[in-house]
């Protein structure tokens, strides 16, 4: 009897907690967001008040009613406020950019948007470091593919670990592509342009799975596209290498400025990093260059028709419109960076 | 000299602004943070104690010390604690399971882990709608396919349109592996096993993507493999329905008892869906069967010499792999409802 009394009295006292702890979670929930109101609109009605103050400090700077070096100390400061709002923990307070259709296809309604800034440089951190990781074996593996092609496989790719590779791109390249979105939603500034990119990598890598690899006889002529292909994805290797570098050092300067809370450091936009990019820049053209000339010697092969697949004629189209937007949105980087 | 004056001041007052902001949000969130802690403190502890004094209730049961209908209904008061804690907006404080491999791999370290109850059952909800969406086209797409083959295309499928399906195939079991993953993140007790099915999925879709689809002369035979494909793929689509009516019924029942916030209602595990799962799960085994029967018929033809590829022997053993393990989970699943 006794035993039976303490088991129902203690089963009681648990139900009862449950409900207690449901009500004071959810109480806390709506504190936190009654708390987080007043600070969105704090953010946001500052956002726009920098936004203002800039436009109206380059109209006087235009209209010379305002002392050049003045106008100079003024914007620094602009930027210094932005720089705390944009890099600092309120930036999870700000509007993001929208969850697009592809992060919505992929992962459904789920947020990706972290709450808190140094979750977020994690994020991006951790973007880079993939980037890194991957960018090795996309110069090695096709390397090693053309190597032992010529060497051991007497001229002749057999299908299997060209397979490999192309679904190995698949995967690399929906990961990029589900990262980049993620880093936008998140508050990032990188260009469509960018992540449309990746999506026709994608689409590359799975148009290429569907190409026949054919063997001998006269299997030169006739793998030309694989091979043009695989030399393609070698310099994106090259490509992904520089860029990283250039990109790792960019991300090290902003967290540096983020730690130091109050920001008494000299901030600025490329700060240390401006050399290397008109460094990087003409090595990134002439990679353009070649992207080019593969995309159109692909669409050759399959109109003089050694290979007349339709996945040639695609995949050259593709690295020819990649070559395009690539060219244009790195010349347009230039010149918004350099118009500061 | 008074306009140069104002916007000084103003520029200065941003810039402080800025810094007061930076201060009041990350208070906030340390505030938050702290003001967390012991509740969810005290949400783990009650979850341990509900567990413990659940076994107590079943020895007691099981010497006999203690009255049958006292212990059901103490029984149905700790399944209701329970439900409070992980259906209502205290589950985000216990401890999900952590996220793993396949999402790091993909999306990175960002935390797909909804913060509220109302929203990880919207997730789950639009999985489902997902689930239906597709599930139609997985019955009409093959069958499309295989009837235009014998009307249309003189018992031949074009590669084309074929490969178009397996590429879409591939996208959609990535997306559900994804999200199903983000469920399991988010508290949802799905088994482990319907995560790998759908890596293994993955994998069918990729390895036939790569799989030749050989023409004119005798494609009857060559395409037999591509065939038994289409008609699993028509089976999965029949099964998905199903498994999601039934489904959709029982979160149906969640969703109402968690809206019930104080949980008046009387609450069971699978409420008004029982039966409908006794007659869905001998459908389950018969698909089940097939799918191995085509798992089987693949390593056949493979064997007997018809169309020797590598691609054909790893899809079957996949299909047959996947069989047993579907048959093997569903058994247990009902083993564990049927305890209750
Ligand atoms: C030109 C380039 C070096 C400029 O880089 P940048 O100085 O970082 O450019 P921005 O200042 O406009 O960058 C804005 C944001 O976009 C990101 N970004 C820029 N280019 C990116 C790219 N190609 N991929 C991914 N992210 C990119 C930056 O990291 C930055 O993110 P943040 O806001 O989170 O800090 C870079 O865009 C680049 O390497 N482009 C060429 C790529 C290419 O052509 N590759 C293929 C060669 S064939
Ligand atoms: C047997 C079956 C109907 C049981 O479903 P159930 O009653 O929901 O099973 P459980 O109670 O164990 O479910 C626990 C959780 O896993 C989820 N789940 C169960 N089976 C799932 C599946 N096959 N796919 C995705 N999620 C599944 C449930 O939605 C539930 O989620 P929740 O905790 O967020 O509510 C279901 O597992 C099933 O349909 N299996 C067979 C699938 C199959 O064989 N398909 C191919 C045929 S060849």
């Amino acid at each position: 009897e006794s035993r039976e009394e303490k088991i129902e009295e203690s089963v009681a006292s648990v139900l009862e907690e449950a409900k207690e702890l449901q009500d004071s979670v959810s109480s806390h929930i709506s504190n936190t967001l009654s708390d987080e109101q007043p600070l969105r609109q704090r953010a946001v009605i500052l956002d726009s008040k920098i936004h203002s103050l800039r436009s109206s400090l380059d109209s006087l700077l235009s209209n010379k009613l305002i002392n050049p070096s003045l106008a100079d100390k003024l914007d620094e400061d602009l930027q210094r406020a932005r720089c705390i709002i944009v890099d600092g923990d309120a930036s999870s307070l700000l509007p993001g950019h929208a969850q697009g259709r592809f992060l919505r296809m992929f992962l459904g309604p789920i947020n990706v948007r972290a709450s808190r800034k140094d979750v977020q440089l994690k994020v991006k951190e951790e973007y880079n470091s993939y980037r890194d990781r991957t960018a090795l074996l996309f110069l090695l593996f096709p390397a090693a593919l053309l190597i032992l092609r010529s060497w051991v496989w007497d001229g002749c790719l057999p299908a299997f670990p060209v397979q490999m590779y192309q679904a190995w791109l698949l995967f690399l390249y929906t990961g990029l592509a589900l990262r980049e979105n993620i880093l936008r939603v998140n508050g990032s500034d990188i260009r469509p342009w960018w992540i449309y990119h990746h999506y026709c990598a994608m689409i590359m890598a799975l148009v290429s799975l569907t190409w026949e690899i054919k063997g001998q006889p006269d299997c030169a002529k006739k793998q030309r596209g694989v091979q043009l292909f695989l030399q393609w994805a070698m310099m994106q290797g090259v490509a992904m290498l520089l860029q990283n570098r250039y990109q790792r050092q960019r991300l090290y300067t902003r967290i540096a400025l983020g730690k130091a809370k109050r920001m008494d450091v000299v901030w600025g936009e490329t700060a240390g990093v401006d050399g290397q990019l008109w460094l990087l820049c003409p090595i990134l053209f002439i990679l353009q260059g070649f992207e080019a000339y593969v995309g159109q010697s692909l669409l050759r092969t399959a109109f003089v028709g050694v290979v007349s697949e339709w996945q040639v004629i695609v995949c050259g189209l593709l690295l020819v419109v990649m070559a395009i937007g690539n060219f244009e949105n790195t010349v347009q980087t230039l010149m918004v960076k350099s118009r500061f």
